[in-house]
C-alpha cells in the first residue's frame, strides 16, 4: 500500500482545536485522522481508519488464537428480547431508542447479551457443541448525557463483545481465564500500559468482574493499588474493610446546641472549643454525615435514601452509583418538602427515611452527628443503640493511603485510567430469563453459564494516542502505524520522483508506506507534518539524493542516520523486526 | 485459518424454512450462513461473516485501484444537514428517526451525501485537491414498509457508498467511467452475471444513472433490452417514444350513451357492436383510460392527479412513482368526494384536477374516453382540440415487444434483475445546497460537482447465492467461498487426524480450510452437509486412506479423482489458479 501526500484526504492542523479537551483528541484532530460529524460522534478519515482496521486486525487475530468466532449482529433491535431481561427499562435514557413506521419499539443495541444468548439457544442442542467462545466487532449507541473528550466518550462507537458459553463452572472460569490471557497480548500489541482491576459490573449483572484500565491522567476511571499487595480495584470495586470494634460503653446519648455549624468543619471546631462530651480532639472523622439523594429507579418510582458517611469524607457519586446500580441518585436539595429532615443538622436516630451507611459506622461505633433540630447536634450518638442502619452502603470516597482491604498491611495508592475492556462471568442470567437448556453428558438438561468479555474498539485508538504521543505530535507503536514508513521528498532536484520510487520499492518488499510527495510545500511543513502523524520511522530523500543517500529517522529513539537508498529497504525492515 | 465443524457455529438446515420467498434465503439460512435476528435484520454467522469478509475485500481492493480513499462516518447523525437537503422530509417514513435524551432530531443515515459534502468543505480549498474519490462500507438502515427476501431487501444492511469530487464536468465524466470499470471488474470476480442499464436516480437526485443489475428472477427491478440495438433500461426508466402524428382531420366530439360499459373490455365490445363514430374496429389501444391517484408529497398535502393511458396499458405504480420521486402515489377511491369524477366514465375533457397524459396521448390523437356522466362515453376526443394535459408522464406499463426507444428498429424485451450497484453524475445539487466553493486554477472560486456510486454489499451475497447455486446447495465463486477447500473425513478408522494432518498442511501452503472433524456424525450426513454449504472444491479422506489416497472433488465442474494425500496440496493450488 502507497499512500500519497498530494492526494491524500488530510489537512492538518497548526491551531489546537478548541472543542478538544485531552491530548488524544487534540492530536487525532490535528494530524487528520477524525473529524467530528455529530455529538459524541466521529468520522475516521483515511490514516484514521487504517489505524482502526490495524487494532481490529489484532484484536481479531489473538481471539481466532482462542478459537473465538466472529458474527455480526444487526444494531437496531426489538424491544422484546429486552424487554424480557429488563434492560430496556434499566438504561433508561442512556439507550438510544426509536419507532419504526408500523410504531414497534426498537433500540440501538448498547450491547447484544440477548442476541448472543438467542443465538445460542437457536444454534445448538448438546454438550457437545461447547463450550463457545464468539464475538462481534460492531458499531454501538449510547446515549450518553455528556459526551466527551473524543473517542474516549462517545455515543456512537465500536466495540468488540465476546461471550463464553459453557456447561460448567469450571468451563466458565477456564474460559475466563484465556480471553483474558488473549485480552493481555491484544493490549500489548497495542502498546498500550494497562493495569487489570477489579471492577463491578453494573448493569450487565455477574461476578467474578475485572477491568482492564490504559493509565493515564485523562482517564474516567480511577483506580487504587496496594503499596504492599498485588491488590488493584477500580474505586467503585472497593470494599472498606470493616472496623474492629472494641467493646467499649460508651455515655449517654446528650444533645447539646450548636448554633451555625451547618458544616463538618464549623461544628468539629465549635464541638472542640466547648468540649463536648468533655472531649477537646474532635476531627472530622468523629463525626456522622448523614446525605440525602433521591434513588432514581429506572422505569419505577423514585425514593428517598439517607446516606451516612463518616464526616471527613465526601460521598462519590460515582460509587453511590454502582452501588445502586441500575438505580441511579441526585442529591436532593427539596428540604421544604420534608420538614422532618433539618438540613445541616440531620442525624441517624429516629429518621423516617431508609438509611444506609458506610461500612465505618459499624456497630457499637459512637459519632458526633445532627440532633434533628435546627442548631442542634447529638453527642454519643451509638450504632446499634441508638440507631440501627437499614444496610451499609459503598458510597464513601476512597482516598490514598486508606488501608488496603485485601491485605490489611498496605495502603492504598490512587491513579486513573482509561477503561479498554471489561471482562466478567456473567453466570446464567440471561440463559436464565430465555431457559436455554441443552443436552448434558449425562443426557439431563444442563443450562449454559455465560462469560462476557468486551473492548472499546474506538476508545483503544484514543488510549494509544494518550499513551504514544510527545510534544510534537503522536508517535504510534509499530503495530498500529497507519504505515510503517512515511517518506519525505525534500527538495526539487528529483526528490519527489526518487521519493516515490523509494516508496514503490518498500511496497514491494511488502511495507505500508506513506510519501510526502506534495509540491509547493516546504520541507519545514513536511516534517513538522511527519511529527505530528506520528508513523515511527520515516526517510528523507533530500539534498544527498544526488550522492545517492537519504536520511533514516526513528523518531522513537530519535537517532538520525545516513543511508545509502538502495539499503533503506533492509535497515527499515530490520528496524520494524 | 483452519475450521473444524466440530467446535464451528453452524447447524444446517433439513427442512425449508418457512419465512424464506426466494432460494438465496432458504439456502443461506439452510447452510448456516444467517439466521433473522429482527424484522429485515440479519446476524451473520461465522461462515457467513467470512463470506460478507471476502465481498468486502474485493470492492475494497478495486476501490484503492482508482485512487479511492476510505473513511468512515457515523451512522447516527443530527437532522440539520438533512434538512438543508430537503432529504429530512423526502424520505419520509422510509428513514429511521429518533430523538435523543434532550429531544434533539436524528436520523439513521440511509446515504451520507451530505456529510461527505460536508467533509470535503471542511478539509479542502484549492484545486491541487482534486478530484477526490471517498468511500466507506456501512451499515445503512431503511424503514422498508416490506423488508421481504431475506438479505435482498432488509431494514439494516451493508452498503459501499462512494463520491467523486471534481471541479470540471470532464472530470465527473472521467472519474463516473473509472469507477464504472471498476464495478465491472468487482462484479465480475463477485461471480455476478450482470447488465448495466439506464436508470433514474431518485430522492437523491442527479443525472447519467446507471444501475448494475444482477439477472435474476426474484430480483425486484425489471429491466429492459433491445432486439436490435445495445439499449438497456430499467423499466422505470424507459422513455416512451412519442407516436408522430399524421394530420389527420378528426369528427366533431360525440357523445354516447354506454351504459353498463365500466371497463375497458366492456366499453370496446359495446362500441363495435354499436359501431360508435362509424367504426367497427376499436381495441383497448383506441380508449383512453383515466387513472385517477392521490400524490402525497413528502411533507405537504396530498394532491388529487388523474392519468392518461392509452386502455390497452396498466399504469405500472414503481413507473408513476419514480416519475414523481420524492412524492408518491396510490390510487385513489374516495369518489364520493368527487362527485364530479365519476368513476368508469372519466374524460379529460373539462375535467377539474390535474391532468397528465402518456406521451402516446399526443396532440392530434383522437380517443374514445369517458364523457364525465355516467354511463356515457364520448368519441373522436382530440389531444390538442377537446382537451390540453398539463404535461405527460412515464406512467404506463412497458412491455415486451414495445418499440425500442433508443433505435425505433428493434423492439425490447423483459427481465428481471436484483440492483446491486447504482452510479450517477450527481452535479452540485449538494455542493450548491452547502454552499462549497475552493480555489480554482485561475483564482476564483469553483464549485465541486459529484458523482455518486452505491454498492448494496450485503444485497451482493444474496444475488452471488441467486446466481451460484443447483438443487443441492449452495456452490460459491472461488473468489467469494468462505474456504478454500473443505475436507470430509469419511470413517473411523484414523480419517478424522488425517484430514486435520492434512487441513493443517493445506494453511501452510496459505490456503483457507474447513475440517469436517465432527465425531459420530455419518459421511452421508457429511457429503450433504458439504454440498449445502458449497465451497466449490473438497477433499474426502474416507476409506482408501490406508493406501495414501483421497479423493478430490470439484463440485462445479463434477469431477472426482482419487489423488495421492501428499499430492492434495498441489492439486488444490493448481485447481485454484
Amino acid at each position: 500500500m502507497l499512500l500519497r501526500m498530494s492526494t491524500l484526504l488530510l489537512r492538518t492542523l497548526r491551531e489546537e482545536p478548541a472543542e478538544a479537551e485531552v491530548p488524544s483528541h487534540r492530536l487525532l484532530l490535528r494530524a487528520g485522522y477524525v473529524r467530528r460529524a455529530a455529538p459524541g460522534g466521529f468520522t475516521w478519515l483515511p490514516l484514521g481508519k487504517l489505524v482502526l482496521d490495524r487494532v481490529c486486525d489484532i484484536i481479531r487475530d489473538e481471539m481466532a488464537a482462542i478459537g473465538g468466532q466472529e458474527v455480526s449482529f444487526p444494531a437496531l433491535l426489538p424491544r422484546e428480547p429486552y424487554e424480557a431481561t429488563n434492560r430496556w427499562t434499566d438504561y433508561g435514557d442512556d439507550i438510544f431508542t426509536l419507532k419504526d413506521r408500523r410504531g414497534s419499539d426498537y433500540l440501538l443495541a448498547p450491547t447484544h447479551e440477548e442476541m448472543f444468548t438467542l443465538l445460542v439457544q437457536d444454534m445448538t442442542s448438546s454438550y457437545r457443541d461447547f463450550p463457545l467462545l464468539l464475538f462481534q466487532i460492531q458499531t454501538k449507541y449510547r446515549d450518553e448525557a455528556r459526551p466527551r473528550a473524543g473517542l474516549l466518550r462517545g455515543r456512537e462507537f465500536l466495540m468488540k463483545d465476546a461471550y463464553s458459553f459453557s456447561l460448567t463452572d469450571e468451563s466458565l472460569a477456564a474460559r475466563y481465564a484465556e480471553v483474558r490471557a488473549a485480552y493481555q497480548r491484544t493490549f500489548a500489541r497495542l502498546g498500550l500500559d494497562h493495569t487489570i482491576v477489579s471492577a463491578v459490573s453494573g448493569a450487565m449483572g455477574g461476578s467474578a468482574s475485572e477491568e482492564f484500565l490504559a493509565v493515564s491522567e485523562v482517564g474516567e476511571d480511577t483506580f487504587v493499588g496496594c503499596t504492599v499487595c498485588a491488590f488493584a480495584a477500580n474505586t467503585e470495586a472497593v470494599v472498606t474493610p470493616v472496623p474492629r470494634v472494641r467493646e467499649k460503653s460508651h455515655g449517654p446519648l446528650t444533645v447539646h446546641d450548636t448554633p451555625g455549624t451547618p458544616t463538618i468543619a464549623s461544628l468539629v471546631d465549635l464541638a472542640n472549643e466547648r468540649a463536648l462530651g468533655g472531649r477537646t480532639d474532635w476531627t472530622a472523622a468523629d463525626t456522622l454525615k448523614n446525605v440525602v439523594v433521591t434513588v432514581h429507579h429506572p422505569g419505577g418510582e423514585d425514593e428517598l435514601l439517607v446516606i451516612g458517611v463518616p464526616g471527613d469524607r465526601e460521598v462519590d457519586l460515582k460509587r453511590l452509583d454502582a452501588a445502586l446500580a441500575p438505580a441511579t441518585a441526585t442529591l436532593f436539595d427539596d428540604f421544604t418538602a420534608r420538614p422532618d429532615l433539618v438540613k445541616g443538622y440531620i442525624g441517624p436516630q429516629g429518621i423516617k427515611a431508609r438509611y444506609l451507611a458506610d461500612p465505618r459506622v459499624a456497630p457499637g461505633t459512637a459519632w458526633l452527628t445532627g440532633a434533628n433540630e435546627p442548631g442542634k447536634h447529638a453527642v454519643n450518638v451509638v450504632a446499634g443503640r441508638d440507631f440501627t442502619p437499614d444496610g451499609t452502603i459503598e458510597a464513601a470516597e476512597v482516598r490514598a493511603g486508606d488501608p488496603c482491604p485485601a491485605c490489611g498491611d498496605g495502603s492504598l495508592t490512587i491513579r486513573r485510567g482509561i477503561e479498554i475492556a471489561h471482562i466478567f462471568q456473567l453466570g446464567r442470567r440471561y440463559t436464565d430469563v430465555f431457559g436455554v437448556e441443552v443436552l448434558g453428558v449425562d443426557g439431563k438438561p444442563v443450562r449454559p453459564t455465560m462469560g462476557s468479555y468486551g473492548v472499546g474498539v474506538s476508545r483503544a485508538v484514543a488510549a494509544i494516542a494518550e499513551q504514544h504521543h510527545d510534544e510534537r505530535g503522536l508517535l504510534w507503536p509499530d503495530e498500529v502505524s497507519p504505515v510503517d514508513v512515511h517518506i519525505v521528498a525534500a527538495g526539487k532536484d528529483g526528490q519527489v520522483d526518487a521519493a516515490l520510487r523509494l516508496g514503490a520499492a518498500l511496497v514491494e518488499a511488502g511495507l505500508r508506506v506513506l510519501v510526502d510527495d506534495r509540491p509547493n510545500v516546504s520541507p519545514g511543513v513536511k516534517f513538522t507534518d511527519a511529527e505530528l502523524i506520528g508513523v515511527p520511522r520515516s526517510v528523507v530523500v533530500g539534498r544527498r539524493l544526488a550522492e545517492g543517500y537519504a536520511e533514516f529517522r526513528d523518531r522513537r529513539t530519535g537517532t538520525r542516520e545516513e543511508v545509502s537508498i538502495t539499503d533503506i529497504p533492509r535497515v527499515i525492515t530490520a528496524a520494524l523486526g
